[in-house]
């Protein structure tokens, strides 16, 4: 496993100086710069990179790309010849095309997706610093995202004329890029038909998600809390600030997490997501949900799926 | 990073009952198997594989060896290699020997600590499954630990007569065995000297830690839990089953863990270690704690280091 | 203040052994008797008192009464003169009609509930004991509530013919019960007419409440858990048992307190409610939330009103 | 039950400005007024009455009074008349003598404490208002305390000369205050000498407490916190703020509260206490704690006693 984590996503958005008000406010995320055409970049207080998420204003809100950071140079090297065997047009962008970040690949995975891969960015250090640090910086703002932990992407999907984009970006996360599955749900009168699936890069139960939709899209961009109660504070606060919340504090039966959904003002979907659920592990068993319990999974206490859950996404 | 985690660690126990009572009915942990020579096999309920604690009856408390299992039987072999090379021996133990397991590696690190690795034990399933599992069992008993997390052993450390085995124990996991530096406690009057060590082979803050002391030994074996709302439930089982603790619920600064120390019947030290801390990656920079501040390093709250805590162990 | 506190509530149920399945097994009462008619009897672990539920078989769900403990048996006489004096008709029910209760006042309040206030009921203990207890005993069932904290009931209420039942039931509670007013919502084009209603006879926000609806009814009885952690573990415990839940974990404005709304069987409606809220106090100036806030005051974090809320009832 | 609740407790410290410091920054106190002898008058965020704490300038910490609120001017009659007739002097005091506080009875409890009751002062309201308030305010401080729960007074002890002002308060505020006994610690050879009593004039477990010791003293003044995660972020605090903390987060046997005992700069012990405990009620059977298990009383987790802390008070 030589892909470390999500690096970043670039989101588009309706009115920037809204947007920024949200990640700053409600996230908690701290402004890191600026660029010339107006991309505002931020990053969490737990967060040692430049920047994990890159606003740019946009008359449609939805997402532009998202990047992962790999271990070393020599990785890219490797990543770019196995994307290419894979038979998926890889583009070498020279450092600084990405602000602060070295050379990266760029390639569109299965679901449409545009991904980066790169393995350095501009080091700014934690809010805490590195020498006897306290747990928590003074000066939290809104939730206090720890991190951006992970996306999940609609993908698309469409049984009836084969079809399966959710498998096939699987299985390209898989057997490219080294990622190993953790939960899945499959669906279709054999339950053969993968609908969405959870994967890992490191030991946190998903570093990016899968779910089959009618068109690719972003579903939703989470951060990390430590603890439900965690997510009670931050549900506070987003009443205080009038944030739209989709779904209410809520345990996933998918990962185990606790969880809030809601909206950034352009209506890109946002998750809190607190707790670490489980040491994902490359010999753990993948976890299956089957059809029939798939509201359970995803919404474990009312064990019901909400339509406009998979329906409304960016 | 070959090596996934800890497997299994070997604790000795003066009376064999009262330690199965304890593992069990404090610890949460389910019997698995008993060996003809009575040593008695445990797993957590949120574990898969057969066991991750052996309990042996013995005339004096401590650890007979600690076990981590590696992604893929050729990983015993570069490992292998690798250990030799450092000048360290290794005994290749066929399967079995170590009950369930396949093959292993067998040896000391430098602290004198007796290590195995090995790819594969039999699988048993988590208690809740992997068809749409419920995130947790209904029938935990005591604190019920999710899974054995990591284990601190004491390192023999006189700096004046220039023995520091935590810093050779420690160059040994990095160089060797792929782990990578987290945290650290530097002293002396040029900050110079190791006197602690946190390791990660995963993404938890610590897979396995070295501190210094008189002999070498087993400071502890801790579990991880959930939550700090996990924490007050297990200690108020300590003492409704008038478990010693030793550290009633605190904070670390180091890992920001969430913890209680407590005894087996034998005199082992437990850990009850509960929240992820922060998500550890190879890229983030490590963390040195001062000789003046190692009070708050190890007990956020007090800042003040309890002697006991680094002279009583077994 | 002479009323003490709800002491008990029966509560009519269309199938006994479901009933009581639920009532034990999810909302973790303990049975303490069974009497001739088939009416079961029910107390928390935390209660001291015989029973604080009654399940009643019958083909309609619902509420037969609600009864307030009072101090002593001489508040019996005041009460009984001043509901009296008050024009509401008054029966004086013997010891023993109310099964382990001494006498008791029966009488209906002018939202048509039936109300009983009595001094005297068999004493059984909680069950850590009154020496040396510990703070919960080992063998909770379900959600393991500690005590029948509140019921909210509804009241008609059609303000253009001029009927309010809330505000009349409320001015007898305090009028003549001594109860007193800690919120309220006011609606209307001038903000003066009264829907709803928070009442204390103690020092927590509320131990009855009236909202205004079509009919007289039971909107919902609830049970105390400590903290948000506790509502977590209640969700989960729903969802295992397959528990219809209404409101999922979310804070109420009013009152502050953590809530889950979920369905008995047979329609009934229950709460957990967490958390002490605030200490009430006879000279803490009311709450008041007005019309355009009534979302946020009922489900603070959505800030919205489900319209089922307040049409769904027994 | 005439007797509201603490109103406020008068504490004298060495250094106004570093005692202000602690109690606004660390408490989470707001300054409402500096009266001209530079007492400094303090509230907490969620009480609504002028002040709940005045700091003293003194050469020794201590407490010079303490004041509890009654519900009308009526009842300062009522006890005045009760208070003399128990054979102390009782001198009413002009409204304004007490800063902002209508006329008050001043007397001295058997354990010589200094006490006022009083029934009218100054309303200032809470943080979040009475119209539609949010649950908490946004510019908190520090630990954020609610409010000043409950002081513990130490009270001259000597059972083998025959002197016990623990009974002797008891008693006086149960017969002459209409508070009710909730808890107490019996001791002696024949377990009836009371040691310590916690006493209610609520439903909160406590508003006061005595136990036994060589003087009368402050043992501590407690705040109160919601949960037991509030505790946590309460200790973290503390350290960030190098708070000499007495007793880490841990439950108390008694009250089943979740407690930090920790100093102001001068000295005395402050608490916070947090969770409801149980809902105290004067039916509710005492509490006894025996001799042998007073540790487990005092302190759950460890059911240990610290010398300390029954010798080291102001």
């Amino acid at each position: 496993m030589s892909v470390m984590r999500l690096g970043h996503i670039n989101v588009r958005v309706l009115d920037i100086e809204e947007a920024v008000d949200h990640y700053v406010n409600v996230n908690g995320m701290i402004q890191t710069h600026v660029d010339p055409l107006g991309n505002v970049y931020l990053k969490c207080w737990d967060e040692w990179d430049k920047y994990s998420v890159v606003l740019s204003p946009s008359d449609q809100a939805g997402m532009n790309h998202i990047a992962y950071k790999v271990k070393s140079d020599a990785d890219l090297d490797m990543y770019k010849t196995r994307i290419t065997e894979a038979g998926i047009d890889v583009e070498e962008v020279p450092a600084g095309t990405l602000e602060f970040v070295g050379r990266a690949l760029k390639f569109k995975v299965p679901s449409e997706h545009e991904m980066y891969l790169y393995a350095e960015k501009e080091y700014v250090g934690t809010s805490v610093g590195t020498t006897n640090p306290d747990p928590w910086p003074d000066d939290l703002k809104g939730v206090g995202a720890h991190w951006v932990d992970h996306a999940l992407l609609m993908c698309p999907f469409d049984p009836e004329t084969g079809v399966n984009t959710v498998a096939e970006v699987t299985s390209f996360m898989v057997d490219v890029l080294d990622f190993y599955l953790v939960e899945q749900v499959m669906v279709g009168p054999d339950g053969d038909i993968q609908l969405a699936t959870w994967l890992s890069c490191s030991n946190t139960p998903h570093d990016i998600a899968f779910v089959g939709g009618p068109v690719s899209g972003l579903h939703h961009l989470a951060y990390f809390l430590d603890s439900w109660n965690d997510v009670l504070k931050a549900a506070d606060i987003m009443s205080k600030k009038r944030v739209k919340i989709d779904v209410t504090p809520q345990r996933h039966g998918i990962t185990r997490g606790y969880t809030i959904y809601y909206f950034d003002p352009s209506g890109n979907r946002n998750e809190t997501f607190a707790g670490l659920g489980y040491l994902a592990q490359p010999d753990r068993p993948v976890t299956t949900w089957t059809e029939d319990q798939l509201g359970a999974g995803i919404f474990y206490h009312t064990r019901e799926l909400v339509e406009s859950f998979t329906t409304v996404y960016t």
